[in-house]
């Protein structure tokens, strides 16, 4: 399949986003075994890279190319703020979201540090932040207009030039909105999916639980209601701006088989909602950590994605991606740069 | 306590060498302290960046300052060949560790990529690769002349400009070394202790514990009849000039406070001689990875040591150290270059 990196224009409806799951590209097959076939010629035990070797190929099909250079990696986060937040479910107040956005804007946050240590892009995309999405315990947290909306900055975000894409977010409150939307698209509850997030414990982590369990309850029945599109129903109401940016620029990326890292819960949440209208939907993703937030864990199991880093990572911003883009440049610089044994004259096993 | 980096002669003696583990200095308390008072004030939830901020903190205790530099890391690679190798306990005949090395000089091998990707010098030191040291199944693999040549060309290997050090090596058999010096340090034989290596099975792989546990009854009583220098016989007795270099690289490092990834199975086997011997003497290292050969795990146990990575990777050649290097780096530049919340004026928890 061809792939156009630059006639990306966004899908025009919800109906549109979902229609694009029925042709998705894949990997180039003849660049991935050609990569493969490179990787078995080169200079160390067959295997012995382990993870590195696997990471490659994959990187190589995304490609299109046996020895791909180091790649330009694109950091986009997303910013939002969640109605939810008024119901004490964080450790920090609302605020904190815009001047969070500051900080990254004036290179003080870690993702700050992250991207400049590894030549990446970041672009800071705050999304409506003095309007934040409904309380979804009251009601859908946005309409489908808005949900709509957010969708399409997502998918614009990605730079067609970038050769990996790491989407990060920042929202007080939203592994509130990312532990509904999981137990919304695969089942159980806050007892299931809610963990400490910025390190809520007491009062605020039974407000959150609550928060959890009553949105489920108020949604579960229209998302049922949506069918097919129940994912992206689900989205709708119980997801936040910055969670369906990145479910759309997640999308946009495998429209222009641009291989993402997927960072932590909020951002596999956004995620799964591909996954859970299409098989293979992530098949161009590798989750970059698994981090503390323990819904995370389950998530990935869900998805059948095993992490790269295991670190108690748990800041969201793309930081976890962020570490990982070391690993897989390392496995890339291997791929492409390492001498085969004939090259080198050395002599394979005995 | 003052370190002078430019001074460090290497000792004249094993006797000497040992003489250092009751003088070993440790991390510096208040640059220390500073980075961990520092790594609080920063703007993400306390605890958010999870392994990464123990890491910064580890490194600013050895570096002597709270916000360190982007490590100038010195990664050198050994070579040593075995005379078990005839044994026919590897997959690869012997000639390849010489070739390997003109790889490493020529920029072909793994390590070369990883290096240059994270700006990190290579020195590549090849130890007598056409003497081996003797099969240490008819006798001591080395005199007492050799471990100690060996021992003192690691300690000189050291660059005392380097921030960061991580060693590797090269030599066909060396993970039947590693076994048999593990099981020497910390009890049980070739079943506990023997794996795959470059990946041999069948007759190889019989050969391979046969050649382990013959070694161990062979030198068994000299180990023990050395009493506190044991380490240092089963060392001699066992080991390898690659071996018995990274040690000496182990412990110049330390009386520089320079600190260390430790990279793989045999490395750490190296660095185990000293932990065998005094209490904390591995304090300045920390486990770039958990490799594939089993016995790295249960090494790494025996140390108290936690892999940063676990990817599988079974290659040697410092290539899991400079795999991890990129987390090192990426925790150095959030604890240095992260504002705080006070500097980004963002609000603290509620």
């Amino acid at each position: 399949m061809t792939i156009d990196k630059t006639s990306s224009r966004p899908p025009a409806s919800l109906a549109a986003f979902a229609d694009l799951l029925g042709r998705l590209p894949g990997p180039d097959a003849a660049a991935r075994a050609a990569a493969s076939a490179r990787n078995d010629s080169l200079t160390k035990p067959a295997g012995a890279l382990g993870r590195l070797e696997t990471l490659a190929i994959w990187h190589c099909g995304w490609a299109g190319e046996p020895r791909p250079r180091d790649p330009a990696a694109q950091i986009v986060v997303f910013a939002g703020n969640h109605g939810v937040a008024a119901r004490g479910v964080s450790a920090y107040p609302a605020d904190v979201t815009e001047q969070m956005v500051a900080n990254f804007r004036a290179g003080g946050a870690a993702i700050n540090q992250l991207a400049r240590l590894h030549g990446a892009a970041l672009d800071v995309i705050p999304l409506e932040l003095d309007r934040p999405v409904a309380d979804f315990c009251e009601g859908p947290a946005m309409s489908e207009a808005e949900v709509l909306a957010a969708l399409r900055i997502g998918w614009e975000a990605v730079d067609p030039a970038a050769d990996l894409l790491i989407l990060g977010e920042m929202g007080i409150a939203n592994t509130t909105s990312a532990a509904a939307l999981s137990a919304a698209l695969f089942g159980g509850g806050a007892e299931d999916w809610a963990g400490p997030g910025t390190g809520v414990a007491g009062a605020a982590f039974a407000a959150k639980k609550a928060a959890i369990d009553d949105g489920l309850a108020l949604h579960a029945q229209a998302v049922a209601a949506a069918g097919a599109l129940g994912p992206i129903e689900a989205l709708r109401r119980l997801g936040g701006r910055e969670i369906a940016a990145m479910s759309g620029a997640l999308l946009s990326a495998r429209m222009q088989a641009t291989p993402v890292l997927l960072d932590g819960f909020v951002a596999t949440a956004s995620a799964a909602v591909w996954a859970a209208m299409r098989e293979g939907a992530l098949d161009h993703c590798q989750a970059a950590h698994v981090s503390a937030e323990p819904g995370h864990r389950r998530l990935l199991a869900h998805l059948g994605l095993e992490p790269l880093l295991d670190l108690g990572m748990r800041l969201g911003e793309g930081s976890g991606g962020a570490a990982a883009l070391g690993l897989l440049r390392a496995a890339i610089a291997c791929q492409s740069g390492m001498a085969s044994f004939d090259e080198a004259a050395v002599a394979g096993p005995a």
